[in-house]
């Protein structure tokens, strides 16, 4: 038997189709064209599912379930993609609508709570039963899994950590709330402090790299600058580091988990950007002995898919 | 059947008869005095659960269970007090001891989650799955509930949400960080803010009441001048209720609980002190919406001893 997994974000559909164990056996892609209506987009991801089948002659009675990772808020006793700040998805009954087009049961699930569960099912936590997945993109995310289960509160509302205020009055977040950690450890904080910087500092290899045009700075801008030796890149990228170790120390010394998965595009940079914030971590949890081991994703892109196919594997 | 409960505090040792429902049938109270060797409160304990029994006519027969609430770092496994800051208890196995003492099952838990128990078993938490305690006191603590039990992760040493930085580079607190939530929201914190201001503001009504001797002040000193009119006084509760309600958003954004108990000295203030801090969270948490209930703690000093109490009771 296989499970199909699909990974809804705003630029790729992907489509996978997963062994018992999460193993991906084959997977498809197709962008999103973010801006369509949603029911083309479930048409995508039913053709996405079909062609997935007929090129690896599988029927669907070889397939247990569909699982659809997906941003946003979600209703997940209804089925409900409530609303998705990314995707035009207004109150969207996905496993209703998918079920029309599929005939499996269908499954959907936050896309952060998907890649830990992704990574507790074969990557970087497999075994663990308290995971903390913290995503750095764009923003911050989370994924909880408490004693084996996804955790998001009471009224499907909670894991937001990456709106924890760390900075009381600081940077405004995306939220509407001063100072989350969202404000300081995302992609956007570096490519904001990057821009401040280069405004501040022509002299600097950030603002050399753009020729002077600040709109260009992204987060690589910082990081390749602080990788040529440039010191106010550095000092950007230490400052975001102990930002993203304060999150985590709040995290630890809330939850104290198993382990803390970091995953998200920043983590790219590998152990050369968590070393040293695993350094802080070392010195300042609470009681000053750092119990829960902190890794890096090891599944990249695919924990999403992986954590979708395995909803149904109950 | 009865059960016993102590609230072992660094003041008082209270132990209490209670009945299966919560309620206190009969307490008994003895000073701790402070800074004596362990196996003397061990005995003290053991007497006064001797006594109550005895006042009230009962025998070991009618009690199913002892139950004790402590501060500090516990390995409830092994039945141990590692270490107490505010209790000469280093390493003691509070379970074995107190069980050559009385021939009773016999439980420890944090008095934070002996607390949040209590609360949930029949006072602002009753019936609710999801419920964190936090105690405003001299310090800030937090005792959680998930899906009806006590949550402090997965080694025992979670649920330290006092010690979440909430201001990067903030105050120094005693746990070696800087900024954290009970650095803000303590009554400490009060009294630091207050001698400050009063240092800072002579004509102001908290350096009159101590007649300038600023080793005076404590909490209820800024208190009782806000409640007189004092502006300076009346500026340093409104920031502390920001600094508590800032906290509070963070604990509704991570897990979404039922209810949020406040509870701890600083509470006796009441709706004045606590209803500005729900309208903040009102507009503040993430999403909007605050579904959580908020709620002062209704059982007083009695929440530990019924949540310890209720520890046998499974």
């Amino acid at each position: 038997m296989y499970y199909l997994g699909i990974d809804l974000g705003g630029t790729n559909i992907t489509a996978g189709l997963v062994e018992e164990d999460g193993k991906i056996f084959a997977k498809k892609s197709t962008p999103t064209m973010n801006g369509r209506q949603a029911v083309d987009i479930l048409d995508d991801m039913a053709e996405l599912c079909n062609k997935l089948l007929e090129e690896n002659s599988l029927e669907l009675k070889d397939i247990k379930s569909l699982g659809i990772g997906l941003p946003g808020l979600l209703d997940k006793k209804k089925g409900i993609a409530v609303y998705a700040n990314n995707l035009n998805f207004d109150n969207i009954n996905v496993v209703k609508e998918m079920k029309k087009r599929i005939k499996l049961p269908v499954y959907i699930e936050n896309d952060a709570n998907c890649a830990a569960i992704g990574e507790n099912t074969c990557g970087a936590a497999f075994g663990d039963k308290n995971v903390i997945y913290v995503t750095l993109g764009t923003g911050v995310g989370a994924g909880i899994i408490l004693d084996g289960k996804v955790f998001d509160g009471a009224f499907g509302g909670g894991g937001e950590a990456g709106h924890m205020v760390i900075e009381a009055y600081g940077e405004m977040c995306t939220c509407g709330r001063k100072g989350c950690w969202e404000a300081y450890a995302s992609a956007n904080a570096l490519r904001r402090e990057g821009r401040i910087a280069a405004a501040k500092y022509p002299a600097s290899k950030i603002f050399q790299k753009v020729d002077g045009d600040i709109r260009l700075i992204d987060a690589k801008t910082v990081f390749d600058a602080a990788d040529e030796g440039d010191e106010v890149a550095q000092d950007i990228v230490k400052r975001y580091q102990t930002y993203v170790a304060i999150g985590l120390v709040n995290l630890v010394n809330i939850f104290e988990p198993e382990a803390i998965i970091i995953g998200g595009g920043i983590c790219a940079r590998g152990s050369k950007l968590v070393d040293p914030i695993i350094e802080i971590l070392n010195t300042r949890v609470y009681g000053g002995k750092l119990k829960t081991k902190i890794a890096i994703a090891t599944l990249g892109n695919d924990a999403g898919i992986v954590g979708a196919a395995m909803l149904g594997k109950k």
